[in-house]
């Protein structure tokens, strides 16, 4: 298992993936072998069967207000998952929609309403059972359930009228003096481990709609159209060095990015160009559920259960017709094995001890033992 | 002391600064008063005084090669300062300039030769002194070195190649099939503490030359033109919210920016518009230790001897004409209070829980003991 590249005796290089849109150094002078990476801070497997939280089953009078739960039958106490609100949202449901802007003080700055949703789902009802306990049928109700609260959250009426006012990126509103791009943007993702930004260890993820285009997905829309224009081709269609392939399913490949940011980042790609998560249909999910779920094993084993995080990189709601063809969506995973931030916020400049090619031969060699 | 802005009676907040050209949700609903932030991991301020290090005076011969000392004369063993090569460089001095981009694997991206440079600045002979214990005056000698030490890379004559082949950003060399920015850019910064990325806790800073500019400093440059385009004026040179300002010098001010990404960030500002940390003299450099002293102090004694990082965000090395007017360099400050980094991964969007002018007001008022 061990790898026959020693990353001591390679030289430092930078490299850009048009779909980060970034440059990272990959820098082996600090590395130890790609096999010696592993967490120092391991979070625990199986929480306690006993313990009980908010989310736990029988819990739901101490949470937030529920949105939906699977199945449906609100009298059903025996619920799979739910999906409810934050009781700690960043953004407030209850404001006006973003339709202007505020004036700032005297500073060159602008500011908005925090209008926005931020929902949680509670993937299963029992406390010690983690995503990765899951099986993928199950993993991919998790994901239908995303695919709805999608759904709704794009039928509220205050969005709908962004929507329908906002004809493409870049025109604004006109009662806006300065240009603002009012285009929500969903994003999906899962912290598991409080140094991962998880505040319950209690299997859940999040839903965040937000009435802006966070500055990673402004640059990646940018670096992934200058890649189609330049080219013809979707940056993340053309993705086959044998050298980055992990595993794959019968719709999805799983990679170490060219360029990644992270040591061990890994990206799920569905194989064919698609640029919204919420086009997925369920034969998909359970299929991304299985692949997913043999990355999280993966880690697990070879990275000594690390806290993660992972984001589904979805496109902004709306893409226009002649977006869609550079607009690719896909799953990132994010072990966290070092004091991640420190160097990157002191030097604004990202640096990775491991060749992505490295992490990709690891992780295929991952041996798993069967799950019981 | 205590802030009169209960925050949790504020709505959540989405704020933009051209400076750092990113979208900040404000959200107070997870904030504590902005006077209960403390750090929960507390640095030692006074490293144990006998203990020894690689840094420490006498253990030269540990250490990297030297490149210069303060006093210069290499003969006296009583130095001041030190600037030595980094022994874990991320980049590589011994490569070649990286004139030609090298061929990628099977994958959309780019990848250049690690050349560049990396070194350290030991700021202090004695273990147990930290930067806040030094005189204004011996912090001006600090920055007097990085002063030296970036005029010296500038010198180097790859370098000097890099830039007389480069008129201006987006040209490039003719030897490069597809479009490759290679401007020098020179990160100054310091650690502090072990989460913030510090592997020695002898006081020292770092200077990293880069043969790109990182993605951080592209967003700021993109967004301070942007903002000179729409009205003429520096965006750093418009800052006079009284709410915001912490403290002042001759030639300095510190503020609390309007947009800050993360809680009790701070950025120390020249008056005078000026492009380049670099340009900076002796008088100023002193003034500006003061201020960072002070502003250091206060950090410590408000937020519990958090870590930190700060930045000298300086512009790239080749700016036109045309450039110079709004590019304004300044000191960026960031305590590390929080596991920031794991809900920033997980979303891509920057949560701060303390509105800006909170924290201003928290900073101003903190009451410093006179010092010994």
């Amino acid at each position: 298992m061990a790898s026959q590249h020693q990353s001591g005796g390679r030289s430092p290089e930078l490299r850009h993936d048009p779909v980060t849109n970034r440059w990272v150094i990959f820098s082996p002078a600090r590395a130890k072998r790609p096999t010696d990476f592993k967490s120092k801070n391991p979070q625990n497997p199986n929480p306690n069967n006993n313990s009980s939280c908010p989310f736990c089953i029988g819990n739901e009078h101490e949470c937030a207000p529920e949105i939906f739960r699977v199945p449906p039958d609100l009298n059903d106490p025996n619920w799979k998952l739910r999906v409810i609100e934050n009781l700690y949202p960043a953004l407030s449901r209850n404001l006006e929609c973003p339709c202007e802007e505020k004036q700032g003080m005297e500073f060159p700055g602008r500011v908005i309403g925090g209008f926005g949703f931020h929902d949680v789902v509670i993937e299963n009802p029992v406390h010690s059972v983690q995503l990765s306990d899951m099986e993928p049928r199950e993993i991919g109700e998790v994901f239908l359930a995303y695919k709805k609260r999608i759904q709704q959250i794009l039928s509220v009426q205050s969005i709908k009228y962004v929507q329908q006012n906002k004809l493409s990126y870049g025109l604004s509103f006109s009662c806006l003096s300065i240009t603002t791009v009012f285009a929500f943007h969903l994003k999906v993702f899962k912290n598991h481990g409080v140094s991962a930004g998880a505040s319950m260890s209690h299997s859940h993820s999040q839903i965040l709609a937000l009435p802006v285009i966070p500055s990673s997905v402004s640059a990646r829309l940018e670096g992934m159209k200058e890649y189609f224009e330049k080219t013809g081709k979707c940056s993340l269609c053309e993705v086959r060095a044998k050298e980055l392939l992990i595993d794959e399913s019968s719709h999805f490949i799983s990679i170490a990015p060219f360029a990644a940011t992270f040591p061990f980042e890994i990206w799920i790609i569905p194989r064919v160009h698609s640029s919204h998560f919420h086009e997925l249909d369920f034969e998909k999910m359970v299929d991304l559920g299985g692949l997913l779920k043999l990355m999280l094993r993966k880690i697990s084993l070879q990275l000594n259960n690390p806290p993660f995080n992972f984001m589904i990189q979805t496109s902004p709601v709306q893409v226009k017709e002649s977006e869609s063809c550079y607009t690719h969506w896909f799953l990132q995973i994010v072990p966290q094995l070092s004091g991640v931030g420190g160097f990157e916020i002191g030097t604004g400049c990202y640096i990775n001890p491991v060749f992505p090619e490295d992490a990709a031969k690891v992780m295929r060699e991952v041996n798993l033992p069967m799950q019981d």
